[in-house]
């Protein structure tokens, strides 16, 4: 065991540096890799195997909702992006200049895509004609460019993977629909696959994107109490329509503007999953998008038949999960803490005893509980506990968001509490801005959306100013 | 009919204007559209479905063969840019240099990738520790940029979507095999599923990648005689390796260099298969990558029964092939039109008679045959037609080449020959570089590679000089 409790103190304690653990957990994992180029990672085979699967699933769910593929230009003239007053402003100060062609001094700076907004526009303006070409639905996968001061794995990084939806609509209702029915998907997809317990809601003002009229969002929250926006969804109204000049013949056969929205999930989900889920052994993988959902690990392999076996049971296994027999020569402790860092959901410990009774054993990754199962009823039990491994991640996340939110009313409560711990409070706010930017000052927290749900029986005042409240508000700390 | 004419003549012909008809393509199929950035292109939803359709191809076969997907930085610096000589000659001159990041100027200057093989070693110099890690076999999806002056769609763009592999490996001879392993995979693909018939070979030392000691090649011929590369395979050697120190501890545990070998295809491949297939009535696509594989028109569909049973039929296909009813307003003729230049390779077309006969008809979009066939035999008759007219898309590219290659032995014929037509010449050539350079002088052709199978029944003189040859080279002009 010695061995063992070394492998696994290669990796610091969750509840001792959360930081550093999350840190150790996206390199020992070997989901990314540093790069000799500050704040860009490498994604690993590990890690783009599992940013593979969240983008077949999101991208299954996209298509079945009617939208289409598409892939605009790398790069931003900077005229282009000057056209919408906020837009600029929102992203001009982040943004990586490409000023040199070869050796050529270039007429115009183009920006490297900090988000697509500006070139959906330019093209829809292009062959946008009549209503009958509406809706236009489209998404694309890629990365973007954002020169952050400070980067970390996956949750700030001056490049990241996602994929920004963008569509355009012949009525307010419809794009409104649209922008709500996106960050449906999303909860859907954070919550019954990587069994993560979202908020939905509406971002304040202040903290909507660049250009927009309003901002959804996806909120979850991590193991230590901070929050993580896992999923945005932006209504434009018409406004980037009208700044650049997309129009179309209405059925009245008048030119009018479209409504647009846009929205986006990237790889901070997958960050969102290791704080979510992981432990002091290492990361733990939700089965839906895990690359590797059983690894078979077989236990005195030299002996007669135990390979035999355990290449039998990848047969049977392989036709209903993603599935790895592990036949190297490391002991199977080290394999076994192998795939416990790499957390992959179910251990399928075959050996001569085993084989003997017709059976073998199977271990979940998150409590470490070993059944032994006959192997006539193997499927079964792997889909038994499959399920049982995913509600258990998804209930252990929901008490932990549970425990760490509490409703407050007064500044002192708030303060109190927000410089002892880490969580979710919930209060009124009257809609001021004044308010928010002082829960900022005072309490070191930042709203991070007006719940669904929650907003009709608003009665009583706003915390900072005493003033009646509007709304009510979740605040927190954020990744 | 006098509706259908006007839609088509929208095109130019393609014998009358060969690249204006290609353009015509690839913005009336709606492939692609022009942007507002100068040399890049937007890729629209038809285009890019059909570039996933081809992706999802070559991946699985990439992955059947052990080669795992990864993602490497947008970003290279220039210093590690510079780091293979040949390698920062060949590109220095035609990247994209980002010099700011948001009001600050950088330090160092960062180009936008233009191909990786700096990136995967500088990840390798850093994770690679013991032979037991070899091979790494990586592979990513991406776009790069190249500073172009004259661009056009798919052929040469600005910015084009590729994958690039990229290996490194144990030994010299698993490095070599690697790399035609993948032109194999390449060439298996172009003629299987693109119906494109390819030659393979060896690049000639001036037409090889900076960097590379060996490049293959897969040349395929388009309509008009002139050749396309449509897939390259690299052998390096351990020459990046070196420069880039990239180490591993071999099995007398002494410090070793790894082989490496990179292959990509990129979206030019899209142009290879327009300009190979396509005709006056637009785009033809083979099956295998087809976004849309059977188009089914209802005709008269306004008659009562007419689109339940286009339902049944769309129902009935959809489980075996990627199919679209048409249910629209539109009249047939301008469906039959629309479909034809998307290159849909089937057209179903249903309507009262047939119902009332059990029957639909099946168009081949290659040559617009009838077949009348009975719903009881559906199924056969679309497998059928499928490999009939995939056969015909092959044979009709091949005899083409065929018909345009020559095999010459004298300047004098070479020169009339290359003067008057464009394809394929054959020759002996003695490998002097100063030969290669004639011959693009005085014909105006590029070699395009040394045929494998070819290479040993060497027996006479070099066109050029006279000297004893040692090659036999393919030449044309090419995209």
């Amino acid at each position: 065991m010695a061995k063992d409790k070394k492998f696994v103190s290669e990796i610091t304690s969750r509840d001792e540096d959360f930081a550093q653990w999350f840190t150790d957990v996206c390199i020992k994992a070997e989901l990314i890799d540093y790069s000799s180029i500050k704040g860009f990672t490498v994604m690993r085979p590990y890690g783009q195997a599992l940013w593979e699967n969240i983008q077949k699933s999101l991208d299954a769910k996209f298509k079945a909702t009617g939208h289409e593929n598409v892939a605009m230009p790398l790069l931003i003239p900077e005229s282009l992006l000057q056209k919408e007053k906020d837009h600029v402003e929102g992203f001009a100060p982040e943004v990586a200049w490409v000023t040199y062609g070869g050796s050529e001094k270039l007429e115009e700076r183009y920006c490297v895509r900090p988000t697509s907004e500006t070139l959906f526009c330019d093209h829809w303006a292009h062959v946008l004609q009549s209503y009958r070409q509406l809706p236009m639905k489209y998404n694309q996968w890629c990365s973007v460019v954002r020169w952050e001061k400070t980067t970390r794995p996956f949750l700030r990084g001056r490049e990241f993977f996602w994929q920004e939806g963008h569509t355009i609509h012949e009525t307010e209702q419809e794009a409104q629909e649209e922008t709500l029915q996106m960050l449906n998907i999303y909860a859907d997809f954070a919550e019954n696959e990587l069994m993560m317990p979202v908020i939905k809601g509406r971002k304040t003002p202040s903290e909507q994107f660049a250009g927009a009229q309003a901002t959804y969002t996806i909120e979850a929250m991590m193991h230590d109490g901070k929050a993580l926006q896992s999923g945005t969804s932006h209504y434009f109204g018409d406004g980037f329509a009208r700044a650049f000049d997309v129009t179309f013949a209405d059925r009245n056969n008048t030119q009018s503007y479209p409504f647009q929205t846009s929205w986006g999930v990237s790889t901070r989900i997958i960050g969102a999953l290791i704080m979510s889920h992981g432990d002091d052994y290492g990361l733990i993988l939700p089965p839906a998008v895990a690359p590797i959902q059983v690894v078979i690990v077989p236990v005195a392999q030299h002996k007669e038949g135990v390979l035999e076996a355990a290449a039998r049971l990848k047969e049977r296994i392989g036709k209903l999960y993603r599935v790895k027999l592990d036949d190297s020569d490391n002991s199977p402790g080290w394999k076994f803490n192998q795939y416990e860092m790499k957390g992959v959901p179910l251990r399928v410990e075959i050996g001569p005893k085993d084989i003997e009774n017709n059976q073998c054993v199977i271990v979940r990754r998150d409590n470490h509980e070993k059944t032994v199962v006959s192997l006539d009823n193997l499927e079964n039990e792997l889909a038994r506990l499959t399920k049982e491994l995913e509600q258990a991640l998804f209930d252990k996340a929901k008490a932990n968001m549970e425990s760490k939110t509490e409703t407050l009313s007064t500044m002192e409560e708030i303060i109190t509490s927000a410089t002892t711990k880490d969580g979710f409070i919930k209060t009124l706010w009257c809609g001021d801005e004044e308010c928010e930017k002082a829960m900022k000052e005072k309490a070191g927290l930042t709203s991070r959306c007006m719940p669904f749900g929650e907003q009709d029986d608003i009665d009583g005042v706003c915390p900072v100013c005493g003033k009646k409240a509007k709304h009510r508000v979740i605040w927190g700390k954020a990744y």
